[in-house]
C-alpha cells in the first residue's frame, strides 16, 4: 500500500556538526537502500526547503512507522503521513 | 521538471446535478489523455477525502497552469503547487 | 489495520429537511452493518460538536476510502484520517 | 466517562540521555499500570510521529488531570483532551 | 463536573426572520431555565462578538452534550468544550 | 468589570529548579491574596494542560494589566484576555 | 478607557443593494455621531480591505458591546476586540 | 512608494455569468490602463491558482487604497497589502 | 501616512539581564523621542501582553522600516505593519 | 521562468556576532552577484521585518533550489516559494 510522507528536517544550529554530518551520511545510507527495496519509491526535494516529499510503498501502517523512526534524523523532524489509495481518473493498473 | 500538486474538490450542493456530472466525465477523460501523453506521472486519492495528490511533468510553469485552469473542475477546487527537484539522496538518474 | 477517523458533518441549513432525515436513517444503518461486521470499531460523538471520532480496522486503505466515500453523509463531512499501529507501551497482544 | 487524548512528545535535543530514558522506562510502566487498572483504555502510535492517540476511562477530569499531570513526560507533552459521550448510531451498550 | 463553553453564533442570512425570533425566544427560555436550575452556572457576552463564554456544572459529559445538542440554536453555532478541574492555586472549597 | 483571561505557562527546561519553585511559590500566594480580595473571582486549571482559566473583576483594563504583569510567571506566561459583558439570557443581577 | 476594534465587513453578494446602501448610509451617521461624541477616537481604513481599525474611548466594556452590536452592519461584521492601557514609555498624560 | 499586492479572486458559483464576464473585461482594461500608467508595476499570475502578485508604484497608500478598491472584482477578492522598501543588498539605484 | 504597528517582544530567558535593561533604556528614550519629533503619533499596551499596538505618522514606508529596524529591541520582536488611509466615516480633516 | 520567493531570516542569539557578520557580508556579496548576472532579479526588504521578497528568473526549479540552498543564510531562513506566469492582464511581452 502507498502513503505520501512530506518531511521536514530542522537541526538544532548548537548540534556538533560531525555528529550531524555523521546522521546524515547514515540518513541517505539508509533512504537509498530502502530505495533499492522498493520500500521508498519517490523522494523528491521542495524547492527553496530543506525537506522532501516521498512515496513509500509498504505492508503495513507499522511497516512505515518502523522504518520512519529508525531514520537516523527521525528525531529532528516533522513528518506528515497520507494514505493514499487509486484515483478513479487513474490508468495506473494493479498499483494499489 | 516535476511539480508537486494537491487538488481538494469542493462541489457547491445547489448545483445541478447533471453538470455536476458532465464536469466529472470531461474531468476523467482529460486527466487520462493528459496521463497518456505524460504529463500527468501520477494521480492518487488521498483516502477519505475529495482531495488527489498528483506529480506533473511539464516543460514549464506556465504549461501547467495551462493544464490546470483548463480542467473542468478548475472553477471547484482549491489547489496547492509544489516545484519539486532532485533530492541528493535519490537513486534515480535523469529524472529532474 | 487500524485508523482513526475524525468526521465533522456540516449540513446545509437550505436542504431539504425529509431529504436529510432520510440520509441520516441510511447513514445510521449502514453505519450499525459496519460496526456489526467489525470494521467500524469504535464510535464516539464529540461532546458539543456535530463530530464523531471513530476508530476502523480494515485489510487496507483502499477498503477504508471505499468504506467512508459511500456514507450517505459523505458530500457533508470534513474527514480527517490517521493511521494507527501498536504503542511501544501497550499491553495489547496481536491488534495491529 | 471516556476521554480521548492526543500527547505529542517533545523532547529538547540537549537533555541529559540517561535522564531522558529513565523518564521513558518510568513512563512506560505508568502506563502499563494504567492499562491494566482499566483507566488507559487504549493507546496507538500515529504512524510517522512521537505522538499518542489514547483512550482513558476515569471517575471525573480530575482524575484524569491527576493521571496526566503525574506523567513522568508530562512536562515535555503537548495533550489535547476531548470528552466523549455516546453516538446516536453506537451498538455499543452501557458503555458511556 | 465544570465544563468551559465557547458559543459563537452564526445565522445564515437567509433564514426567515420570523423563524430566527423564534428560536432565539426559545434559547433564551431554556438558558434560564438551566440556570436556574444550577446547570448552567455563568453566561457571559464576549464584548463586540455574537458569542458568549459558559460555564457548565453538570453530572456527566453526556449530560452536557445532551443539554448542548437540544438547544435551539445548536444547528447554527459552533460551540468549543474544555473539561476543567480545580487548580492548585483555588481557594475555593469542595467545588470540583 | 469582567474580564476572561487564560494564561499557559511555558517553562524553559534549563532554568533552576529552585528559582522555578520559588517563582511558583510566589505566584501561588499572590494568586491567593487576589483571590481573596475579590479581584480574582475564579481560576480553574484545563484538564491536561498546565494552563488555567481565569475571571477578574476589575477597575479598569489597567488594573488588570497591573495585576498580570506583576504575576511572578508572567515571564513565562502566553495570556488571552477577552471583556466580557451581560448576556442578555443571564439571570444574574447588577454582575457587570 | 481605550479600546482598539477591527472590524471586517462581509456583506452577502445576494443582499438587496438598497437595503445594503440604506445600512451604509446609516453605519455612518451613527459613526459620525459617535465620532463627535467623543466615543469613537479613531476610524482608518486598512488599505486594500473593507476593514476598519478604530480606537474608543467608553465608560465600560459594556457600553463597547452596546455600542458595536448596535451598528447596523454588526450582523455583517468580524469584530476583533482588545483592552488597551498606558504603555510604560508613553508621554502623553491622563489618557487612560 | 512600492507595495506588493496578492489579490485572490473568488467569484459566487451563482452570479450571473453575462455580469462576470463584464466585470472581467472591466478588470482587465483598468489594469492594463495602470499598467500603461506606470501605476501598476507588475502583474503575474500564482501557478494553479485564481490569484495574482502585483507590484504598485504609488504616491501614497490612499492613492493604493483608491486603485484597489475601485477595481470591478474588488467585492470578490481577498487582498494582503505589504508595504516594499530598499533592501540593503539591492544594485538598483533611486527605486524606492 | 500613517502605518499601524503591532509589536510583541520575546527575550530569550538567558539573555544577560544587565543587557536586557540597558536595551529598555535605551528603547523607551528613541521612544520618547520620536514620540515628542511626531512621527511615534500613539504607543498603548495590550491588557495581559507583552505588546504594544502604535500609530506612526512618516514620510515614507522607508522612514518606517529604519525608525523600526533601529529600535534596540528590534531583534527580539515580531512586527506586522499595516498600511492606513482616511475611512469615508471618518470626521478628521486632512489627517491622511 | 520566473519564482516569487520569500526569505524570513531567524538568526538565533546566541550564535557568534563575527560569525554572523561573515554570513551577512557573504550573502550580500552573493546576491549582488546574481543580481548582476540577471538571475536575481528583484529584491525588497518587506517594511517593520527581517524578510525580503524577491523575484528569480532562471532556468529551472533545481537552479533555483541550488541559488537558494547555498546562501550562507540558508540555514537560518524560511524560505516560501511560489511559480509565477504570465497574468492574461499583462501587458508585457516575452516576459515568461
Amino acid at each position: 500500500m502507498l502513503f505520501h510522507v512530506e518531511m521536514t528536517v530542522k537541526i538544532p544550529h548548537d548540534l556538533d556538526v560531525n555528529f550531524v554530518n555523521e546522521l546524515k551520511t547514515k540518513e541517505k545510507a539508509m533512504s537509498q537502500d530502502l530505495q533499492r527495496s522498493g520500500k521508498w519509491v519517490d523522494i523528491w526535494r521542495i524547492v527553496g526547503k530543506y525537506s522532501n516529499i516521498s512515496i513509500f510503498n509498504v505492508e503495513s501502517p507499522a511497516e512505515l512507522h518502523d522504518i520512519l523512526s529508525n531514520l537516523p534524523l527521525f528525531p529532528f523532524m516533522e513528518i506528515e503521513v497520507k494514505s493514499l489509495c487509486k484515483h478513479y481518473s487513474s490508468i495506473k493498473e494493479g498499483e494499489l
